[in-house]
């Protein structure tokens, strides 16, 4: 029998079977599986009165919030396509993307509607306007609805039936990357890549009945890494955090009895170096699963000798779902192995690995050879939003291309050393160099300039510019940090300037990034964190 | 991206990853993952050079031994669909069987060669006759090729790629179970099914890298209930047993250190009582896995607080690959709730469960309304082999109806109550009533007769014969219980026989079963085990 694997239906289970078990805990609202259903069913019912259809798309723009959790399935159960957008990009990038997506109905946090206000004039294709309040917000704003009183009006029942019928390569959300073009690109995922990267989080990270994961991952990052799915999948209860703070990280574990959350390395070191750890009477016992990029493996180390904690590491992409990989103690790999457990660790059950040369041709395992990270399995998106040609760069012989660049460990598991891309990943987030490039040569100033990641202690990687100024011409480091962050967002800009008399490249003139970023990396292989 | 789901993939993982992992122990023969693969491998390049092509059907008659691990992932591999027999089945059986699925190849244990030698001029399609031999066992018969040196002849490298190329929704295997009619019906099962049962035992039963499975179980069973392919996807360690025994099961578990089995109730009764048990120093914590039907719960709170190990129950049918439900501690359930517990409980993951009336309208959850189990999943099978007059009696308006009746507990939790088929499971075996009548009615003296399962403390449920002898005939119990011996395996004979002057019949004449059951079951709802 076929049955289509639809990732709503992971909540109408938990719904069904755990309907007085608490799903979500958001400051004071603390809502039940029944009460979240009734609340997701309502939006559903919300958006099928303002007109939407299956395969329209619905931005949201917030922080992490019951609101955003509900859009996921508020969204999917009728077929429209959630564009969960980056709360830290500017509003020129959120004017680009709701363009290009053609977004219908903008849903916003509170907070967030000022930046949507800015660029309201120049979207072309949205016609409605949603704002979410927390009790402490102001007062709706004009020319926007509040989300309460418009899902308040609307039946609680499940909303009628997907016409046509929804199959699992339809797609439930459009996911806005950086990569190697100056603008996001969309990253189409179906139901079925979702529902089988779900089933992956629960089985290789052991998300479970009793789990209580707390939010320190945005949710926007890739449907919180299927972890909306995952959890919601087993009756788990979600602890929303709207922004990351370790007092608040603490609060929350001991709290609400935390036992597992994912973030990036720059949470897990604030989480650790919280001054005030001892106050606080944690009685569980968390697993916390960090990706973005390997942590010190001193930091892992810290986590499961001092506290007791357990620590895993993934690998994937907005692209993947994402996880493509997992590292965690087995046959091969020690818990003390602290060092290897920081890597990207060995392929996921459904997921297929190999690296890759230019040729097309697997690398030897060997520890030394560098290939590709390539992949093949149902987690793989299904393309890039009405870019065609983007797509076919990225999937080409039946594999995905990531862009990254591996090597084999003797156990299998990937170890990643460079990237092919021009990305930088700082704090999770994805940076595109050619971005902040185009930026720079904005400044009359500028010459010549490349971007490069160059390693950071807090954010893994962080943004450097190289330039070369024009004959005369005259700028200091400041001022070009300045210049751009008057013109992208700010986690975006370089953190540091350096001026170089010329940039090395080749005999046809092809800009060597790799001989750049080489003096910043040191002697090993190792180019990216 | 698509990437069909194949069940063999799971082994091509755990070569790749845990190639020097311990994968099979088999009495004195241990295999890695490397080791299994490469014998999956020559038997595939064996098939094929035997002409077996895409869609052949392949049989294993065999107890559980590494031969019958190797036949699941060694046919998939090429698309060849393996046919499990029960080897408690009389040869008869077996005879309508291979010519009903039209059997090319026939795998055979060596003690289990001369039952088909019994009935092979009467095979009509077999053309090949392989018998794997234990080191203890005799000579290989004549016409026979052995295993081990027709594999040995084979290349151990990959099968060169099946073509057509598999599908998801292709075969895996057709698995006969008795049922509703007097002559068993074909299960058929494919990629998909299998596959996501397997991830389902991954996610419900915590099966993981770590665990080692004693193979209690027959593998004919529902494919080891997809354990086959579970414990294959994650690594962990199949211990295999080749019949039940409780000194050897307690034996293997402290030797091997054995985490994880699945059984019927009498299985986890015959390890309760074994008298030796204080001699086996058990290092682990073993979960047991029971179905076929729930165990007293003073089973479950022997097991879980004189031996501190784990039970969880199932339910489920061959027709749904087996998973449907599962009954675990859980939000409502604690672990003390003995009596809940041995129930078939809740709905797994991608299982829609519901209890329809005969008009096929949802009975309330009342703890007393009664309907039939019926199940929409993508683990429910694709027909019966070659009778799709009896598929559609199975599969209709979206749902698979299993025959079993059962009431929904406050909790959402399925109790089973009562068959509407004409099944009888003992020790987790289905026997269909009406096979049984038949065979009665070929004795000269049986005029009437009707077959009920009746409670017995052993194997939950036992045949048991009404009849109504013909005047002037003369029978015995003991008589009619021989003659059937005589045609039937043993193990669907009835236990006991009693005489009645007539049998009780609707004003139409229709037999009024459920009145012979009420005076053998009590007077609470439930009239199964």
């Amino acid at each position: 029998m076929y049955v289509p694997m639809l990732v709503h239906d992971f909540l109408h289970r938990a719904a069904r079977l755990y309907g007085d078990k608490l799903a979500v805990v958001d400051g004071d609202n603390r809502f039940t599986y029944a009460d979240l259903q009734a609340r997701v069913n309502r939006m559903s019912n919300a958006l099928l009165a303002l007109g939407v259809k299956k395969g329209d798309r619905v931005c949201i723009l917030s922080p992490n919030s019951h609101f955003f959790l509900e859009s996921f399935f508020g969204t999917s159960q009728i077929g429209a396509i959630l564009v969960p957008l980056n709360y830290r990009l500017v509003a020129e990038d959120h004017e680009y993307i709701l363009n290009h997506a053609g977004v219908t109905v903008v849903l916003a946090d509170r907070e967030y509607v000022s930046i949507v206000e800015q660029i309201r004039p120049r979207l072309r294709t949205v016609e409605q306007w949603i704002s979410a309040r927390q009790p402490t917000h102001e007062a709706t704003a004009e020319g926007w609805r509040d989300w309460d009183e418009w899902v308040g009006a609307a039946s609680a029942e499940p909303p009628p039936a997907c016409s046509p019928e929804l199959d699992e390569r339809d797609l439930v959300s459009i996911n806005y990357t950086s990569g190697t073009t100056a603008r996001p690109k969309g990253v189409m995922l179906s139901h079925r890549s979702l529902y089988l990267n779900a089933l992956n989080m629960i089985m290789h990270l052991g998300i479970h009945h009793d789990d209580v994961e707390l939010w320190t991952l945005p949710m926007f990052h890739c449907n919180g890494w299927g972890g909306v799915y995952a959890l919601t999948g087993v009756g788990g209860t979600h602890v929303v955090l709207r922004a990351v703070d370790a007092g608040e990280i603490w609060k929350r574990i001991e709290r609400e009895r935390v036992t597992f959350a994912c973030m990036a390395p720059a949470v897990l070191r604030a989480t650790l170096d919280y001054p005030d750890r001892a106050k606080h009477d944690v009685q569980t016992r968390p697993r916390f699963t960090v990706a973005g990029a390997p942590p010190p493996s001193a930091f892992i180390e810290r986590l499961e000798k001092e506290l007791g904690w357990d620590f895993m590491e993934i690998y994937g992409l907005t692209e993947t779902s994402p996880l493509l990989t997992i590292s965690r103690p087995d046959h091969h790999t020690k818990k003390e192995d602290w060092a290897r457990r920081s890597r990207a660790g060995v392929q996921g059950i459904g997921v297929e690995i190999a690296l890759l040369d230019d040729e097309g041709n697997e690398v030897p395992c060997d520890e030394k050879s560098i290939g590709e990270v390539c992949a093949r399995s149902n987690v793989v998106f299904e393309g890039y939003w009405e870019q065609p040609e983007e797509t076919a760069k990225a999937i080409r012989d039946g594999w995905f291309h990531t862009g990254d660049l591996a090597v084999w460990d003797e156990t299998r598991s990937i170890h990643i050393v460079d990237r092919k891309k021009d990305v930088i990943i700082s704090g999770g987030e994805n940076i595109s160099s050619p971005e902040i490039e185009d930026a720079l040569f904005q400044h009359p100033a500028v010459l010549e300039c490349a971007v490069i990641g160059v390693p950071h202690e807090k954010w893994g990687e962080t943004p450097k510019a190289l330039v070369v100024l024009r004959p005369g011409a005259k700028a200091t480091a400041e001022d070009l940090i300045e210049f751009c962050r008057g013109r992208l967002a700010h986690f975006k800009c370089p953190t540091s300037v350096d001026f170089l008399p010329e940039l090395p490249r080749t005999a046809t003139g092809k800009l060597q990034k790799y001989r750049l970023r080489e003096s910043f990396w040191g002697e090993g292989t190792r180019r990216v964190n």
